[in-house]
């Protein structure tokens, strides 16, 4: 196994343990609500966020423990929109991953109130290791862009511009543009910018990697897109939704695979070229968004 | 109008103002989840958290300027709370306050979504004017005592326990302490004990508060059960759910009207008893719990 790859799944580990940490630290949790958070967070994901947190950190700082709580933090944070997400109200999928849906195991009520109570942790989690951190003016700002980049001017307006778009069958370029910028790219923008703001960055890297990471989450999505159509599904354990989602608008529908596949490479290509100001300490960062030209078989 | 009442109504009106400026703060946010979020922030409730928060910190401070961004940030989490209570998957409930629910206006999707950015904002709200605070130890410190309250160990957990009770038809004195300290009188003493951390209050004050603030809780949600028996449904504006609320378990199903009354004055005496080592700067707490009492016509 290659050298950042093993590093990758080391930061993933540590972000396991992480995790683990917190729920070792909050016993008074609701039995159910803990077993339902801990099913979804231990669900088999890659810990893409949580890693680029720690890869974005250690550009900075040698030693990742003080940022292992904020990855920890992103990563519930994405759990718990990937629960809504796939509600019967939303998505209405059955398996992610190859496994039943927080809704399926738990009840929809339940699922709502884990989506909640994740996100509630995600915070909590932050605010705690914040008040611990002698430099808690960093620990604030980190969280500040977290917090924008979740809420409704990020994540969250993604997703409901995509239910908007489901709706109005809209197809245009700042459409898809919005959708993926905001969805999917500010949590990924997030989580590399809160590591480097945590670790002091200055504003003129922090401008690089946000350029990175706007185009690593672009490129992730678009992959995505291309993946869906070319894509076996059953071997990638990944399953349509119950209505048709080959309606929605996603890069391919768009442009077509091919323009796709052309926008993907462009995108890689100015991430790399952004990270050109570090030396090989960002070569995970690199790895991780060549990552995208290479899903296809 | 008493003294008091003008000043409860001005500290209502201080949230609605300072409610406001977070979305002018905010330009950004997706239009469809800004007019979500704004309905129901907006549909009339009584910002009883965010005046609590309030009228706790002005026991120790003059000016209430600094504590209005966590006043906000608690009408938010209790707002985001009652929209997801309200989804068919939860109480399943059409109007609340005489509106339409937000499921209703927007479609249970948004609805989902329009919480999940309430709860963000939320903190967005409290991380950026911590931020700003002179005293961030004392933010985060509220912050974090929000945020334990708000989540799985708190009110979160109590609306687990609320709708496992549904289910299992459990129905003894400590399913309902459970439920009813947590699901209603977590977030009311967050409320109360974040506006004293906030204001540099003491542990011992703060102990005192607690008292008051869980007996106001439990006080406020026994009067509700109580009234749920006893008041005139139509001209309060409250609707039953679908389904037959009437076998939710209560203060009143478990106890009967008579011992839920007298455990309703029990409780308003401890807090009142609670609030003995405040001058009449406490009269504000005081009269609010009170109003317990007088509920029933």
């Amino acid at each position: 196994m290659s050298a950042w790859r093993e590093r990758y799944d080391d930061y993933a580990k540590q972000c396991d343990k992480a995790i683990d940490q917190v729920f070792s630290d909050n016993a008074a949790m609701h039995p159910m609500m803990r077993d339902a958070m801990r099913y979804s967070l231990f669900a088999g994901g890659k810990r893409l966020r949580g890693v680029l947190l720690l890869a974005s950190y250690v550009l900075f700082k040698q030693n990742i423990e003080r940022a292992l709580p904020y990855a920890a933090a992103m990563e519930m944070i994405h759990c718990y929109s990937l629960i809504h997400d796939d509600l019967p109200a939303m998505d209405d999928d059955d398996y992610r991953r190859g496994n039943p849906t927080s809704h399926k195991v738990f009840g929809e009520a339940n699922a709502i109130l884990a989506g909640d109570a994740l996100l509630n942790l995600a915070y909590e989690t932050m605010v705690s290791a914040a008040i611990k951190d002698e430099k808690s003016d960093l620990a604030l700002s980190a969280m500040q862009k977290i917090a924008r980049s979740a809420g409704a001017s990020g994540m969250i307006g993604g997703q409901a511009a995509d239910i908007e778009s489901e709706k109005t069958q809209k197809a245009d370029e700042k459409t898809l543009y919005y959708i993926h910028s905001h969805k999917t790219a500010a949590l990924i923008e997030a989580s590399v910018i809160a590591g480097a703001i945590l670790a002091g960055a200055s504003l003129k890297e922090q401008h690089a990697l946000m350029v990175y990471a706007s185009q690593l989450g672009l490129s992730f999505q678009a992959s995505d897109d291309i993946l869906d159509v070319t894509g076996d599904q059953e071997t990638m354990g990944k399953t349509l939704g119950k209505d048709e989602k080959a309606q929605k608008l996603t890069a391919v529908s768009l442009y077509g695979l091919e323009k796709a596949r052309m926008l993907l490479r462009q995108e890689v290509q100015t991430a790399e070229d952004a990270l050109a100001v570090f030396d090989e300490k960002a070569d995970m960062l690199r790895e991780i968004v060549r990552l995208n030209l290479s899903r296809e078989k």
